[in-house]
This record gives structure tokens, C-alpha cells and sequence, in this order.
């Protein structure tokens, strides 16, 4: 999901927080969500997934604009016992709504063991490592899932009928701080083909299908309809069934295609749904011993000997890692891309950025 | 997973269980546990997933033999609350142990929404989807997993460091019966690479690498030390290492390679680990609810225009389901190695069988 930073500048995180804020203040959003936007999408260009960052946040405020997303709506609950919660973010921000099911979800984790917060008529939540990562930063074992609009086609389908449904889980470690995993559904993402089909590169017949559900290696077929394929086939396609099951059939959110695209339907409510699991380990022999032992799982994975031209065996999470902690010493290397994007959505809402 | 029968005889269900129950109960495994073992063995064969259903038997019988699992063992419960409880086989058989694990979440997740089980000191507890689908069978639903002994490479690793740890959910439908999904973590089974063997033909390049780390295409390989490799690289890797978090790091069981091989070690208490996730949607909106829309996203998948040369698209589990209706009515078309495995389970335990 990472693109190459266009240029040598690095932005201060302290910089885009304040930037990214002011955005979605001077739009109305409440100043406790504006600033969970702003870490959240900051956060994400850290670890390296400049795709989910800041970039996304003029297309938050077409939405705002558009009416399809209301800038103060409540996460409201819907149903409510110690351990099993159902939410409505009743049509706001997906990111503030996410980050309170998940806080709710670890809350009660702490004192019952496990927990499952549902959230429904919501919006993009940005990626879904921020959630598992928030538990894992915790002592707390999180999956985060949510589903999106139909963009994968099923296995032997002929066009995308199910969502490319991102999914990720975190686990505490202690020598190490966490295994994290964020991944989306399709083989690849989009921005493969569009580098490919730009270098006049063929690509494998597993990436995408053509319009009318053929095989091809050609990358310029995504802009003729093309449609992408889940990695490993049927594996892939169950897991994106998996995250419709628990983000919309369990949450009563949209499911599949009654899930509204923000890029094509930016007025209305995208009803999309989110489902987090959270899982205490202090029930479970206690957090030092998981902490422990997450340690020796990451040692033994690390001391794998490479393969051929590799230089080592990593563990999940270890680049985005890597990515955070550079950044916060020497400032985020945004692509243009996202830079563009920030500050079209601070002409948007009329903010004066400082950059 | 399936392969296939090599004969045209269809075993009836009840004689398979009654005489994989007869060769259990020989060996000192009480009768509750043997009619769990035989159910699940049988059921598994029924659903065409051959690779784990009645040839498993001769190996659990040697492990008993060899003194590395203890018949008469009984679940111990090592720490509980209502709704997260890890557990111990104590040494005993995998599949009587998760058969207790899931009903004791079931029960849980009836009264509080959500729990979670785990087990350690356990061994192979056969296809992951029989718990999975014993949840989704009253209404929940659920998750099982469970880690194995090293058996597949990290990314960019030369060396099997994890586990090819399955990992089923299943939930309920209403006209349909339900969505089930059973995976393992490598690209294939390893028996499509000896039936490539057999016939000469190459394979493509992401199955498996040979013993030094290196890419082939040759899958004779797999007689020289070849190494499975993870399915969809590093998104298999990760779900691998998610399972191993949840059955091994939460669950208190053997961490990688502290899981002994019941075909190198079956003298040894394998230290497998599984745990159980059950999610009851009568605490999300109500079970009428959740199966109506369980119907509406099937409804929506099977009805995806199939690709070329493709007759339909299908859902996960509807396979399955069609071979279980299949072999209630007309018997189980067991592969000869089943045969021959059960047979050499009743020798060893010397009982005569019916067939």
C-alpha cells in the first residue's frame, strides 16, 4: 500500500496533526474527533501506509459536504450487555466512530475477558491496523475488520460482488512492541497495475480479471473495467465473507453492494460496518507470560535462515514499526499525492495550512 | 483437500461409525469420547474432506501405543471466567477435547453474547471445521483454530518455522444452512504435488521452494526436503502466525517447534494448542436476523455473473454441504488409504470390522 515520497521533504508529525485538525474542525466535526482523525490518519503515513493517511481526508470532507456523512453525529448503542455491544455511528466519521467501539471493546475486554463491539451506518474507517494496534498498545490481543463496497469478485465470478474488506489483528509483545497484521482482500492493490500498465510491464493472470471475467496479464485493463481478484482464490474470498459476516450480517450494517461507494455516492449515509474482537490476555495465564511468549514466537520467526537473496526473515508488523519510529525522529516523507490532497481538503474548509 | 476414491464402494455412515467407534473404545478410550472421535472422523470423510477424516485413525491409535497420548485423559479447566476459559487436554486426544472446548463456548457465548476457549497439552484435533460448524449448527457463530508442529516457511524464510495451523468459521443461515470456511496456511496440500509428480508436470513457482530456500517449479522436489510455502506470501504468513498467537501464545501450548510431530514423535505429548471463538447473534439483533441476512449475502454471492467457462459461483461450504447430503444418502466414497488406515487401526487395536 506504500508509494515512493515524490520528493526529499519530511513533514513534522507534530506539523500535520495540527493541519489535519484544523480541517475537520473548521468543518464542524467536534474537536475531540477532529483530533482522533488527525492522529489516526498521521499515525497511518508513519508506519508507511501513506494509501490510508492523510491523503483520504479531502475525500472525508466531499463527504461532509456532500451531506453524506455528518460531521456530529454520536456513536449511539444499539444493543447493549457486559461483553457483546452493537453500535450505530448514525451516519458520522468512520474514524471517531472505530476508535470508540474500539475503546468500548477494550474497556469491557479489561474486566470480562473478550469483547465484541459492532458498528453500523458508518464510513470509511481509514486502516484498520490503528484499532488492532490501539488494543495491542494496551496489553490487549485486537482484530479490527470492516467491510467496503462491492470491489472483488468471488472466486469464478465475473464481477465484484463483495468488498475488498480490510482485516487486521495486533498482539503485545515485550522486548518487541507488537506483532501487527493489515491487510485488504484483492491479490493487489490498484496501484500496482497503474505502476505496471505506466513501466508497459505485463503482470500475473492472478491479479485482476477483464471486464467480462476473463484472465489477463495486461495492467491497462483496470482502466478498461477490470476487476480485482482475492489473493490465494477461494482463500482470499472466504476471509472477505468472513469480514461481511461480522462488519455487516452481525452488525446490521450494509451488506455488499447496499454499502454506498464514497467516491461514486458521497451524499448518502455509506452504511458501512465495522467489527471489533478483543481479547484479554490477563484471562488467559496473564499479560507478562502472553508478552513473553510473543517474544519467543517473534525470535523464532526472526531466526529463520533467509532464503537466497534475502536478508532476513521479519515478523508482522516489524516494517510499519520501523516506519513509525523514523518518522517521529525525522518527520513523515509524504508522496505528493497526499500532500495534494491535504491541502485540497484545507481549501475546502478554508484553512490556512502552514506549509 | 479431497482426493479421489479409488473404488466404487460407498461405506454406509453407520458402519464407518460404529467401527471407528469399536476401534477406539478397544484402546481404553471411554465411549463418549470414541462416539465424538468417530462422529467427527466420519463426518469429515462425508464432507469429502478425506485428507482428515477415518485415515486419520491409525495415527491416533499409534500415538496411543506409543504412550505420547493418554486415552482416558479428561479436559481440565486451568483458568475460567464466564466468558473467557483456557483450558488443558492433559495430554489427551485432540478431538474429544475441542469437541468439550466448543460446547463449553457455545455455552458461554448463549449466556454472555461472546467467550472464548482455549486448550493446550492437546494433538491434532482432525478438520477445523467441525467446530466451527457444530457452533453455526445452534446458531452461533464460530471461529476454531488450532497450531501444528512446523511445517511451513515465513516469508522470505529457507526453513519451515511455523505451522500450517488451520483456521474454520462458520456461521447460520436460514434457507441456507450456513457459510462454512476451513483453510490451512500453505498454497496446497501436498498431495497435489505428488500427483504432479505422478504426471510429470511442473508447478508454479509459489508452492514450494526446495530444501536450500530456492524457487522450482519441480515438484519432485517435495521427495528432497522441499518446504511449503504460505499462501498469498505474507498474507498467509500472517494469518499463520494469528493462529499461533491464539492457539499456542494464548493458550499456554507449544510455540512453534515446541509442538512435537505425532509422526516423528508420537511417543511425546504434542503440545497442540486450539482455541474457539463463539459469537452469538442473538446478542446483535437476534438469530432470525442474522440467518435472514446470512440468506441475503449468499443470495447476492451465488448470484455474481460466473466468468467464462465458469457454471456458477459458489459460496464457502456449499461444497461441502452438497457431498455431506450426498453421503447420508447413498455412503461415504472412501479413498483406498482410508480403507487401508482404518483397517490397520483395527488391526493394531485387534478388532474385526463388518467390511
Amino acid at each position: 500500500m506504500s508509494s515512493q515520497a515524490s520528493n526529499g521533504v519530511k513533514f513534522p508529525v507534530e506539523l500535520l496533526n495540527k493541519s489535519c485538525k484544523e480541517v475537520f474542525t473548521a468543518i464542524d466535526v467536534p474537536a475531540a474527533d477532529a483530533e482522533m482523525i488527525a492522529d489516526t490518519l498521521v499515525l497511518t503515513d508513519m508506519r508507511g501506509v501513506y494509501s490510508h493517511g492523510v491523503i483520504r481526508s479531502a475525500h472525508y470532507i466531499d463527504c461532509i459536504q456532500a451531506g453524506g456523512i455528518k460531521p456530529t453525529a454520536e456513536l449511539q448503542i444499539l444493543n447493549e450487555s457486559p461483553c457483546a455491544i452493537r453500535t450505530s455511528a448514525a451516519g458520522g466519521l468512520g474514524i471517531p466512530a472505530a476508535i470508540k467501539a474500539t475503546d468500548l471493546a477494550m474497556e469491557r475486554a479489561k474486566q470480562h475477558g473478550v469483547a465484541v463491539v459492532t458498528v453500523n451506518h458508518s464510513d470509511h474507517y481509514g486502516a484498520a491496523g490503528i484499532y488492532a494496534m490501539r488494543c495491542a498498545d494496551q496489553g490487549l490481543f485486537g482484530m479490527s475488520m470492516s467491510n467496503t463496497c462491492p470491489l472483488v469478485a468471488p472466486t469464478g465470478g465475473a464481477k465484484a460482488t463483495i468488498g475488498n474488506n480490510p482485516f487486521s489483528y495486533a498482539a503485545p509483545g515485550g522486548k518487541y512492541r507488537a506483532i501487527l497484521f493489515d491487510i485488504c482482500m484483492s491479490v493487489v492493490a490498484t496501484g500496482k497495475m497503474i505502476i505496471a500498465a505506466a513501466e508497459g510491464k505485463k503482470i500475473p493472470e492472478d491479479w485482476i480479471i477483464d471486464a467480462n471475467g476473463n484472465p489477463t496479464d495486461d495492467p491497462t485493463e483496470i482502466y478498461r473495467g477490470a476487476i480485482s481478484l482475492p489473493f490465494a482464490a477461494h482463500k482470499g474470498y472466504g476471509f472477505a465473507v468472513m469480514v461481511e459476516l461480522l462488519s455487516a450480517v452481525l452488525a446490521g450494517a450494509g451488506i455488499t453492494k447496499d454499502v454506498h461507494s464514497w467516491n461514486k455516492a458521497p451524499g448518502r449515509d455509506a452504511n458501512t460496518g465495522h467489527c471489533f474482537i478483543v481479547i484479554n490476555p490477563e484471562f488467559f495465564g496473564g499479560l507478562d507470560e502472553f508478552k513473553k511468549r510473543t517474544d519467543l514466537l517473534i525470535d523464532r520467526l526472526v531466526a529463520t535462515p533467509p532464503a537466497p537473496g534475502v536478508d532476513r526473515v521479519r515478523y508482522p508488523g516489524e516494517i510499519e514499526f520501523e516506519h513509525e519510529a523514523e518518522a517521529l525522529k525525522f518527520g513523515v516523507p509524504l508522496p505528493q499525492s497526499s500532500v495534494d490532497e491535504l491541502r485540497r481538503a484545507a481549501k475546502l474548509t478554508g484553512v490556512k495550512l502552514d506549509f
